[in-house]
């Protein structure tokens, strides 16, 4: 029986629908005033945009300092400062993690998404200590949001003895995803450090998803042995590589080959589009059938106070990022953050399909183009057909 | 007799205190709960930050399509297409641009901002008609704002005959600052070009701001020769080069000396620190002396259909160009929104001191780098000591 009907809302910035719901999903669009008229009715839309719920590809829940009072940044300038100061900054946190992700996951709930992908610090310093806060956190979300949770070393995979052993014990405990960081720029071992991440992800059997930060020319050899390990692992379709800066220091079209393998290895490219690196050229990725996703990175933590976990506010950062004004621009800036995301982090059933899970953002504005650029904050969010957010804040869980 | 008194509120981040607030102007600023208690309460600032009035060093209100339904972005893609673009798109806009930039404006002062400089087209197309109109625009808010207006050769001022006459009716009939567009890149012959803007900055004793996207070494050597003229006019302290992307394509290191000419003959940049493209070295040429303010440039126009007006999320964006997350670089970022453009735009008395108006901003955060990261909405705006917008929303002229 369909239980709910979402009234006169416009999937996509298209013709008004009325959305019929049934056990959490979407079972039907109708034109508008055409469902049933005795249908409870969750939403009166009054033609509102209707999106699919965002996907957040790249978090750091577990490092943030979300709800705590502003700290300066106290981090020297390189990035071993910064991994440091962060371990001093965490440990005199005094408020556990779950009580900083937990506020700032219902803030991004709030914003529309309901698709995360976020990191977890496995380093010696902490022990199991992130792993297990960030497995009762997403215990505690799972009945409103889908949050995947990658084992991290940060502080280095081969170079930082017991590394290893945390992982393993992350992926035991449920971890989903294989975590790996810069092979030759911090590891200083890029075949074995790749070696190491493939060997786990396929003893596991679980994706990986590998920070790489490395530069220029040695950022690029790393990603074309991504490729190889890949094929040779036969991981298709399961690799993630975050960031890879280094594939903005070539002209696109000398990226054309490397871009082709990607496509063909299914292996998909996240990226903040941070403006102060280069940055992957999304548009020539995405002609050559690579996908792209994006993410917030950090959100108020060690590394920097800015952040908010918006992605409607990242598809708009994206947009500037690239100089890009036009709607199919705009709408490229929005897969980032939706489709390609869901893609990128192999989510089953997103979007606004009959049978999909009913996980939708509404919110006023004219079509994708104005909700990237106006980013109204009255936003109703729908999570399994339950209103979890209504003007732009968390209901409940 | 001091008239009113604003309660509570942390300047700047700093202890509380109470505003004295006089015809206007701020009396004094006296340790919270010493106000004489019979003074009228303006505002009960509950501890929330108090700032001064944010300034909006460069944009282009005659040009927005603020108000208005989506309008894709037609233009081609290089900046003779985009100029020939907004003709068509603008020739065919019903709505009068006092009806588009007055709503505009109304959004940016409860955005905090009480002084602006806006470029105004003057161009053969239009005649007088982008001027006209701004001039009336400004007299209407003219109890509200300080708005300066920049009569701006937008189609170039030397190869488009006509436009130097249209230049001097503006001025002549009011328009504060004679702009320039790209002396070599546009007009052809850039001497000739900064020898007839300078010409008329003297002959109407005016400011200059300058368009100069030119890149690399032309946009530099444009830079020194705009310098020559400064010199040779005696026009220290009444020049500003606009976006000046060219200083982003060298070594900061290796433009010290530039950087220290710009300083002796108090030359400005003015930077939105645009992502995709190369900008100014904000930090060097801060140390160096230089003033460097911001700018939204164009907002929701044929140009692009990005932009808010927010410069809270200029000086974000500003931060994140930078890959700024330390508080003093938040610090800079705020000063280019605020002290930065007042001394660019030689706004006389801006500030928190006594005898300063009291154009003021007021909203919940601990600190700068608070307000530039979460960037709430609960804005209290007061102009001359009137409020002006109280929650963001705008209240009356």
């Amino acid at each position: 029986m369909p239980d709910h009907v979402i009234r006169n809302v416009r999937p996509l910035g298209g013709p008004a629908v009325d959305v019929v719901l049934d056990d959490g999903r979407i079972s039907a669009m109708l034109p508008a005033g055409r469902a049933a008229p005795d249908l409870p009715v969750l939403v009166d839309g009054q033609g509102q945009l209707l999106l699919p719920a965002l996907v957040e590809s790249h978090v750091h829940f577990d490092k943030t300092l979300w709800t705590m009072p502003w700290r300066p940044n106290s981090a020297g300038p390189t990035r071993n400062h910064r991994i440091s100061n962060e371990h001093t900054v965490l440990q005199n946190v005094q408020v556990p993690i779950a009580e900083r992700a937990g506020p700032l996951i219902e803030h991004c709930i709030a914003r529309g998404s309901l698709y995360f992908r976020s990191h977890v610090d496995c380093q010696t310093v902490w022990g199991l200590r992130h792993v297990e806060a960030m497995l009762a956190v997403r215990e505690r979300y799972r009945h409103v949001i889908d949050l995947q949770l990658v084992a991290f070393p940060q502080g280095g995979l081969l170079i930082s003895p017991g590394t290893l052993d945390l992982m393993k014990a992350a992926l035991d405990l449920g971890v989903d995803v294989v975590g790996g960081i810069d092979p030759a720029g911090i590891d200083r071992d890029p075949i074995r450090h790749l070696d190491t991440v493939f060997q786990l992800a396929a003893h596991y059997r679980r994706g990986i998803d590998i920070h790489l930060h490395d530069l220029g020319e040695l950022g690029r050899w790393e990603i074309e042995r991504l490729c190889d390990m890949t094929q040779a692992f036969g991981l298709q379709g399961q690799v993630v590589i975050s960031h890879a800066y280094s594939l903005g220091a070539f002209p696109p079209a000398d990226l054309h080959g490397l871009a082709d393998r990607l496509a063909a290895l299914d292996v998909a490219i996240m990226t903040c589009a941070p403006p102060n690196v280069t940055v992957p050229p999304v548009a020539m990725l995405r002609s050559r059938g690579v996908t792209v996703c994006s993410g917030s990175d950090g959100i108020r933590d060690a590394w920097s106070p800015l952040g908010d976990g918006d992605m409607l506010e990242r598809a708009m950062l994206i947009a500037l990022r690239f100089g890009w004004s036009k709607d199919e621009e705009l709408a490229m800036a929005f897969d980032m953050v939706s489709r390609g995301g869901a893609k990128a982090l192999d989510i089953a059933s997103y979007g606004l399909d009959a049978g999909c899970p009913a996980n939708l953002l509404l919110l006023p504005a004219e079509n994708i183009g104005e909700a990237i650029v106006n980013r109204s904050l009255q936003r109703t969010v729908v999570s399994r057909g339950r209103i979890v957010a209504r003007d732009g804040v968390f209901v409940g869980a």
